[in-house]
């Protein structure tokens, strides 16, 4: 199959150079995770099928284009890389749990407690944040200046925890069944899902680096870019096919799961997209040619299939 | 009630310092957790509950008598005492889980799924994970250098991990009903609750910017009192009271769980136990008088009744 180029009319396939970007972070998180054959083997074997299991692999490519954006090699980005996608990974496992969504599927593939049982799937989640902390303390061997690094610790921390993600899983826990308004949805989803992938974005100015002031744009972008993934996906939930998601389509509906559709209507969502999306490519927009991974990844936040 | 003075023939009742610092950390700890009031409510009350329900402190006391035994200040050592206390604080409520232990009661109180559910108890486990490592990224603020603070999230993070307590945890579970030699008992223990007590021990030692020697001094203090706090807690099972231990005595044995005592025997135990004592005594006796609270420490990890 001849290589494919990047396609601005086709949004949703992948460019070639966010592509072998993409084989760069499967490759470090393979290194990264502890051996399928040493003991404790079970809870490796949980970890590395957490892990590697697929994925879009959006927040490593954030981390790598925001990085880039700064003229930084992927040398020092790959850690944070890592640390994003093991931290993402672990959500999955836990919010699968049969105690939170109860998801038995996932990417096709059975999800880990399914495999691995729940014990197992707990401590795997356990042990892929502890690592990606760890790791991320390891960028210093990359030359990332240790000042730097200890911020990129907080940033991370800060995203995971109660103000982040651990804190908007608990909200959506307790919105099911609720009608939400439009700003506590938001403010949910900005906790859940979009506070790693600012992070993530963040992730990759700090270890380049960055200014305050281009923190601050980074930070503008991510911040959009993590809504409109939501919304995105929210979209795909009614409009979806189950078959392209991997995941069953109108399953938050049927949850009685508030969403950008149920509250405040197709159209407007469709249009809160776009709003979304050019706020993102404002923000970047200092940054030049050298911002055209990081509109790449915009665009497709906002138009991918699945 | 009069205050109590320290009493070397009282090896179990701490003395005033150490009292003292008990104080300092549980402060340190209340400020350092989210408000109770704020959103997400029930999150923050079940990382509350968690980490404020009483506990020997064990971990935050060691953190402090490393760095005392290094001339440092107590400031500098807050934040590592309260990293150490929140991970296994977040250990404990996964541990007590159905899937894993299935303990309803801890410390005289019901645990933390049955007060808040499973899906919050698992949540407020994650929160206090990440909260500890963002924490202690925060010890630059008190002084400690940037390059050492990467260093103390290193540490942190691998003791948390595969192969630190996540990992012995796994061992542990899978070791149920199966018989195991002193060599694989030992490296279970020293996994699932040595590497924390080790990690307190050399976090200590970290923030207080200790020579290689010294960190060597202290790491094989840590080992030999995190192997010798297990030993006893093996001994407390076989010969302790529920009453006093705030928790069913004799329930390893129920369980079917591998034990000092049931491998080597209780005298053989005891030998272990003042051996593992006497090498945690030589290993700080460089340090002279500085050392008094962790000798202190190592006294009452072999000799506490509960």
């Amino acid at each position: 199959m001849p290589q494919t180029l990047p396609n601005p009319l086709n949004p949703f396939e992948l460019g070639t150079q966010l592509k072998s970007l993409i084989a760069r972070a499967e490759e470090a998180l393979v290194s990264s995770l502890p051996p399928a054959d040493t003991a404790p083997v079970e809870l490796h074997q949980a970890m590395r099928y957490a892990v590697l299991g697929g994925g879009k692999r959006l927040r490593p490519l954030l981390v790598y284009a925001a990085g880039h954006a700064l003229g930084e090699s992927s040398q020092r980005l790959d850690a944070p890389a890592v640390a994003v996608e093991l931290i993402h990974a672990y959500s999955l496992v836990h919010d699968d749990l049969p105690a939170m969504d109860d998801d038995a599927m996932r990417r096709g593939r059975p999800t880990c407690h399914i495999v691995f049982g729940e014990a197992m799937a707990i401590l795997a989640g356990d042990a892929l944040q502890a690592l990606a902390f760890e790791l991320l303390a390891h960028d210093v061997d990359a030359g990332v200046p240790p000042v730097r690094c200890v911020e990129m610790l907080r940033v991370l921390g800060r995203a995971c925890g109660a103000d982040g993600m651990a804190g908007g899983q608990a909200l959506d826990l307790a919105a099911v069944g609720r009608k939400l308004t439009l700003t506590e949805l938001e403010f949910m989803h900005g906790c859940k899902t979009g506070a790693l992938i600012r992070a993530a974005v963040q992730l990759g100015g700090l270890a380049a680096d960055a200014s305050p002031e281009d923190l601050a744009a980074l930070d503008r972008y991510g911040h959009a870019v993590g809504l409109a993934f939501q919304v995105r996906d929210d979209i795909l939930d009614v409009e979806g096919e189950s078959a392209v998601l991997g995941k069953t389509a109108g399953k938050d509906a049927a949850a009685d799961k508030p969403t950008f559709p149920s509250i405040i209507g197709m159209d407007a969502s469709r249009r809160h997209l776009e709003h979304l999306t050019q706020e993102a490519m404002d923000a970047i927009a200092p940054f030049g040619q050298r911002g055209a991974l990081l509109e790449e990844l915009a665009r497709y936040a906002a138009a991918r299939l699945k």
